[in-house]
């Protein structure tokens, strides 16, 4: 499952490491380490802004952020970030997330005797069905998975739980009390790996735009994609901060072997817009399981 | 600000109320009221799928529930609890946001005392700003933001407050301490009406739909509202739960005076996608202030 040719790719001489957020065992660890091998150095953050400033400061080399669920939809803060600072989307990885019931023992314990879990806000809203089925076992929010885990291996009693990851349970050293907890639904997370030096290369674009609020603006645009027959992977509208009633869109697209033609299309979507920047340049990202 | 065209519309004979998440003073009761006036019966619910399963067995009128916030997005939850169940859109409000820091007392209090903070996880992400420069208050998340009023009420020390509206702060007795914390970004959020009867009126539509995943498709779509002239206010892709690398299209248009234009563009637009519901059809909606 490691992803050797990434790893390979990584500058060893000056490896200032990848920046995540929360504590080994965390879903965006887990990316990491699929994503640029497991010999690699990850630096734990405390929330989404720190690992972009990291990166923005060369403290570390890279950051890895997740920025959209199958489940629960896009993480606005990074696209936030990413609008906001210089930082370029730089690759991609889709883990597909099973959530575990994780405890200190298997032994002699009850879904019944269970009194609090601790877990993720975007894991709650990922687990709803199991908190609204098992309405007994309170819901305490932690930064991350590994965090959560953590502390269930620091506490002495049976009834605490944490939601999380195999990787959160082996380093942990608790043992998986259930079955993936969101098993009939198809819940990955797709994380972006982020960097100061752009990408030149890739088959998928990342773009921040904005139009006119007229009938047919965005229609123009979208036009273009389609003209050169550009697959568009993602697109999402989103009120603009600053300006009531303006809106920013977030578009992603793939292409093959019409390079030449990709940068023709984005000059002409450039005649289409307000406002318009490339987040990244990148390679469509692989699934692994988490 | 009360909206009496709508209270005089509500059926009085048969008022079994409007489901809503939360306490008095949350922000889904306060656009309940703006949108219905101030004598709507507001029925308190725990979660947003009791909101839709109370409308569905007419246990309730209609329902209130926030869909879009400018500064966090989509609350995806809302959108597919629409695409599931057969309820629908009927109204929308916008409610302009303040957040307050909400206290017992604002004698002798300093922020410095403060240790620990009630409030809603998506308030929590809305004030994000807030906690990172005041690191030693610690966010203790609740339901809703009149549960986190609730509580500070309830709870005997000056260290404990909690975020929410000036109407949580009249309704629990307490006092606002700070100045609207998010006073730098336009924050506001949206809210559907949903009901089991459908509107046939209005001047906006709201749609689900999914097209086959290759170059172009989307765009034959978007091209059909362009030719229209409809013009988009929203348009979401959200990877489908069930079938991976499948996307499902949330999209809002306004229209004017081309009603019999509208039914042709549906009919058009049917014929490029491979499942559609309309989710609402109704008039565009106002802006309060919570």
């Amino acid at each position: 499952m490691i992803n050797l040719e990434k790893d390979t790719n990584m500058n060893k001489k000056d490896n200032k490491g990848i920046a995540y957020l929360g504590l080994p065992g965390s879903y965006s660890y887990i990316a990491g380490k699929k994503y640029f091998g497991q010999n690699c150095n990850m630096v734990s953050c405390s929330d989404f802004k720190s690992i972009f400033k990291k990166v923005s400061e060369d403290i570390c080399n890279e950051g890895i952020v997740p920025i959209e669920n199958s489940l629960t939809g896009s993480l606005v803060e990074n696209y936030d970030l990413l609008q906001k600072t210089s930082l370029k989307i730089v690759g991609e990885i889709f883990l597909k997330i099973n959530h575990y019931l994780l405890g200190k023992t298997t032994d002699k314990i009850k879904l019944k005797e269970i009194k609090n879990c601790y877990l993720h806000p975007e894991v709650f809203s990922q687990c709803r069905t199991f908190f609204d089925t098992h309405p007994w076992i309170k819901a305490e929010f932690t930064l991350d998975n590994g965090s959560a885990a953590k502390k269930v291996s620091e506490i002495d009693n049976k009834q605490s739980v944490a939601i999380g990851s195999k990787m959160a349970a082996d380093i942990n050293k608790l043992k998986m009390l259930t079955a993936n907890l969101v098993a009939d639904c198809h819940n990955y997370t797709r994380f972006a790996v982020i960097s100061k030096k752009p990408n030149r290369g890739g088959n998928k674009i990342s773009l921040i735009f904005s139009v006119e609020h007229k009938p047919g603006s965005l229609n123009k645009v979208l036009t273009v994609f389609a003209k050169y027959r550009l697959n568009l992977t993602k697109i999402e509208s989103r009120p603009a901060k600053v300006k009531p009633w303006e809106y920013i869109f977030f578009l992603d697209f793939e292409y093959g072997k019409n390079k030449k033609e990709v940068e023709i299309a984005l000059q002409k979507v450039k005649q289409h817009v307000i406002y318009i920047k490339v987040s990244g340049r990148y390679k469509k990202g692989k699934v692994y399981a988490a």
